[in-house]
């Protein structure tokens, strides 16, 4: 089931696997905090991860909903992992995965069907300046090569019903930009979670959900802590990681 | 010196006296929140600050500077206050206290001729529901009865110069009207600070920075909690309060 270099991870807290390869694409941190942060409804609704990668954040929220969950990934070699990873999971009949490009977003998904989207979206503006140092899979997958954020935020529009929840993850230098597209594209922020590499440090995280059509009125989550003084992971990070003790 | 019921209160960090009145205004924590956090030059430059009440952020910001300070306030009772403090203070030569409306403030100060200014402006958009119960100070103090966010906004993008530094106190619920007001205004954010009253609760309090201007790359600073688990003041709150411990 595996190919080339191509690993079969542990995601621990849901008891489940995922492929992943040290030279195509491994989830990050940021995906986990945000399946974690993200809404999902319980017992029915549809749910749709745009810019999926390996499947990381459908795999997650698979275990906390009944609903079906679809992602979008324009790498046809990441779609492959993730439909592999799902199908090793016997997780067919919950997650679907769709091979395509959030610009086109009406010719892959229905329009305002949706009760929530979460998306991990390329981070970086600039183009890679040494392209030859970085792999194809990873410049598209971090940097805006071919999507931006106000496509992102205008695909999650689009496919939402009016009271859906967006969610997205993103450095704090792009936090101007996310909100203002967010409000223009009619998902306002509701709830705004900062994430600190350690105390007395920066932020280095953002964490936003935003309602189509909601009313304003944005509130400021407590901070979460990535590492405690020790360099460990904190209480909580851990729990998201590896679940809680029983 | 003191009229009806004022009090001259203590500024213990700045060794300062400040008349206040629990009929007419007292300051609240989060101007001396927005006095620390603010930027300010220490041998030359102007400042403003807009909204100022009984001149708390002018006296507190006069000790950490060489520069003239000018407070705006449209009560005439809170100006006669605020100058009363500043003389017993000895403070005539660096604060001013100018009488008039934030709306009008081509008429009260020049164009583009400052270096900061600050802002602790009225927080609730609602008119007060029972104004039998409110007081007409405290009224105009706290709701945007005489101004508006956007009014103070452009106030203080009016005032600074290309480069100046604007720094605004506000809630949570109005982080993205103030940001987005603030980006029309030519303010960049550019420091972001969230005060929490204690550990693992929502943040009540908002501190921002924008620079006239700047390039956008917006920093969230580490959280400032008021209270610790025994609900007294944090190590930090206190030192802003109190003064560093000798």
């Amino acid at each position: 089931m595996l190919k080339a270099d191509e690993r079969l991870d542990y995601l621990l807290a849901e008891d489940l696997r995922i492929i992943q390869s040290p030279s195509v694409f491994s989830f990050s941190l940021d995906a986990v905090l945000l399946a974690n942060f993200s809404y999902v409804p319980f017992q029915r609704g549809k749910i749709v991860d745009l810019c999926s990668g390996n499947g990381i954040i459908p795999l997650l929220l698979s275990v906390r909903t009944k609903a079906e969950i679809t992602g979008v990934e324009i790498q046809e070699r990441l779609v492959d992992m993730a439909e592999r990873s799902i199908h090793y999971n016997q997780l067919n009949h919950k997650i679907k995965m769709v091979l395509g490009d959030v610009k086109e977003i009406k010719g892959l998904l229905d329009h305002s069907k949706y009760d929530v989207v979460t998306c991990n979206p390329p981070y970086f503006t600039t183009t890679p300046g040494n392209k030859k140092n970085m792999n194809e899979h990873y410049a598209i997958a971090r940097h805006e090569l071919l999507c931006t954020l106000e496509d992102v935020v205008k695909a999650a529009s689009f496919v939402l019903k009016q009271g859906g929840k967006a969610s997205f993850v993103h450095r704090p230098g792009r936090l101007m930009d996310l909100l203002s597209l967010m409000r223009k594209y009619r998902l306002e922020p509701k709830r705004l979670r900062f994430v600190y590499p350690k105390e007395g440090k920066e932020a280095h995280t953002i964490l936003v959900e935003g309602i189509k059509d909601g009313k304003p009125d944005l509130k400021v989550l407590s901070p979460l802590y990535v590492y405690n003084e020790k360099n460990e992971y904190t209480k909580e990070v851990h729990e998201i990681l590896y679940g809680k003790e029983q």
